[in-house]
């Protein structure tokens, strides 16, 4: 491995597509006849194939969730901090499978795809996908990867609520769930974020309705826009306060509307550099996924009662400066989970990081999951 | 008085404008030649010229605080809870003084107006006003009035940072400040939301560089967008679920991207009706008001250093869960004032509200202010 790699990473990876012929029924009633599914692995299946890992990605993220898909990368996959030889998730002893969801614009059948039926981009004819149909693709991957049984479901935010729905929809098909940083259901001052940041995407004139790759643009303002926005939630007020301050740019107030302070450099590096990266109709999609996650609701409301079916063990974890989703809404969970009787640790760790902590290598919480990862490497045998 | 308007309400109003022929000078350095300031009063100046109060508005607030323009209107003014007879702002006592703000648009000279050295509008070329600006502004208007001093200067959020500045700047000029909601400045995270609403108005393709007038349009999704995101700022987490929980508008998710939440129907209604009373320039100018608000910058960041000069007495009023400007805020202000010895009387209202708070009839909060304002009429004797 190139020396400038380092040895505590999974080094160099290579995404592979697996393409799906059946068709995929979706909670909306529609299906899609055929997908792609986009994943990268990292360590080795075991004998047994009793050590696979699925890792679920959050709104914006994607399956290169670690290493390097070149030495040219600057930066490696997203979950860095946590996946890798000797890291909480170690791929020393787990084979770690890690998909792009269906609707993501990095290689999974999704807006920017060719719609069979039409030979041209689905756009927004792609149908709106739910954290319940981004569970069924995935057991359809493990079908085709040979893998009966999760060792563990793991996510943060949306991808962890994707692990709360493995738990619930394929009871016997997980050992352990791991829930970081998420909610049993979005608020309504969640909704409204999720909604402003739409409303910003439809209603730049270069949306088209969501048709905008036939007029060879994008609606670059509303997606920046839309990140800006999503910034200010997934940092804590403490976290902006240590970046930023009101630290000025030039020293000095300039009287006028260009950039003044870090913080406005800092959210519109953000949002520009996110238009590059990724898709719209995708960011729409998502949102809406988040919307719509109430695993709760088929029981009247009554989490408890949809947890009913869980098998797994589960760990689930909060950061103490998060408001996107605080402890709080993690405790819910929890507590719905032991009325159950399902085994549950549960740790909310110190973090002045806001919602973006579940990323980032703070000790109290890698030593927390690196300790319950020990515990489902132990189920293995 | 018409039977349809409450007893309580000061009734029928009617704004009154007054000319400025002399320039004023602005913090950036710049000056207006002559303005226009439109203000609205209720109840009566004593012989004693003792019994006035000034009423300083927030970011979308203006000169029309208390009562009706006319018996078509279907709403009062911004603070008909706490202005008319009987009401803490008791209009049987005292003289209120409410003005619209310079950079303003209802009737105060703001990027509306007709700049006179060119015979169009200002748009972008109107100054960057601050809270000191204003403070001076008002101050011009008092010796206009010929009130040497106020019985108090109020005003919640942005009005309350009027309050504050009011004492640092004439200390001589009012014997109460009322500082409700506020902050001492914004922290980085204020900022940032400040910035997203800014973008959203610039990158609109209808704001044309500010000069949209020109355009004979206006840049509504932009405006439309700053304003949504404002209100969630402005409600708590909690009130957002007590108005709206998850609630659907047609019972059922359908599966798109039309209103689907009541959060959603609320905050496209609140969008859409602020873009037909509101000027986008004077939103830009609010915010950037607000973001420059620091008045410890002049002492070294230290508050109470700034605060040195203040001989007026305080009341500080904060909301349990305002979280755009928490009781945190306020504290800094109160802990600041007493290092100064400076009389200050510190409410903390238990309210679910969020930033709203200080602008609705909650019994603790007015039973607070109006025995605050029963000591304020008991100084004019």
């Amino acid at each position: 491995m190139p020396e400038e790699i380092p040895k505590d990473s999974v080094g160099l990876v290579t995404p592979q597509t697996l393409h799906f012929d059946m068709p995929l029924g979706l909670d909306c009633g529609r299906e899609l006849p055929e997908y792609d599914l986009i994943y990268e692995t990292y360590g080795e299946l075991n004998a047994e194939r009793s050590n696979a890992v699925l890792i679920c990605h959050a709104l914006s993220g994607d399956h290169h969730a670690a290493g390097y898909h070149s030495m040219a990368d600057r930066k490696p996959g997203w979950w860095e901090s946590c996946i890798g030889p000797g890291k909480p998730i170690d791929t020393n002893r787990f084979f770690v499978v890690s998909p792009n969801n269906l609707g993501g614009c990095k290689g999974s059948t999704g807006p920017v795809s060719i719609n069979p039926q039409t030979g041209k981009r689905y756009g927004p004819d792609f149908p709106i996908v739910t954290v319940g149909d981004w569970v069924r693709s995935q057991a359809q991957l493990a079908d085709r990867l040979g893998i009966e049984r999760w060792a563990a479901v793991i996510g943060g935010s949306l991808g962890g609520m994707q692990a709360l729905q493995w738990a619930i929809d394929f009871p016997e098909r997980l050992r352990h769930s791991v829930v970081i940083a998420a909610a049993p259901k979005l608020s309504a001052q969640n909704i409204a974020f999720n909604e402003v940041a739409r409303q910003a995407i439809m209603s730049d004139p270069d949306f088209h309705e969501g048709r905008y790759y036939e007029f060879d643009t994008v609606p670059r303002r509303g997606l920046m826009l839309a990140r800006m926005l999503g910034h200010i939630t997934y940092l804590s007020d403490e976290s902006m306060r240590n970046k930023f301050g009101r630290e000025l740019r030039q020293g000095k107030l300039n009287y006028g509307f260009d950039v003044e302070f870090q913080v406005e450099s800092y959210l519109r590096y953000q949002g520009r550099s996110f238009v590059d990266r990724f898709d719209a109709n995708t960011y729409l999609l998502m949102t809406k996924a988040l919307d719509y996650f109430d695993p709760a609701s088929k029981a009247g409301g009554d989490l408890a009662a949809a947890l009913k079916p869980v098998q797994a063990h589960f760990l689930v974890v909060s950061f103490t400066s998060d408001w996107r989703f605080s402890p709080s809404r993690s405790r819910e969970i929890v507590k719905a989970l032991t009325e159950g009787d399902n085994p549950v640790a549960y740790a909310e760790i110190e973090a002045h990081q806001g919602h973006d902590a579940f990323l980032m290598p703070i000790p109290q919480y890698i030593n927390v999951f690196r300790a319950y990862m020990d515990r489902v490497a132990e189920d293995l045998s």
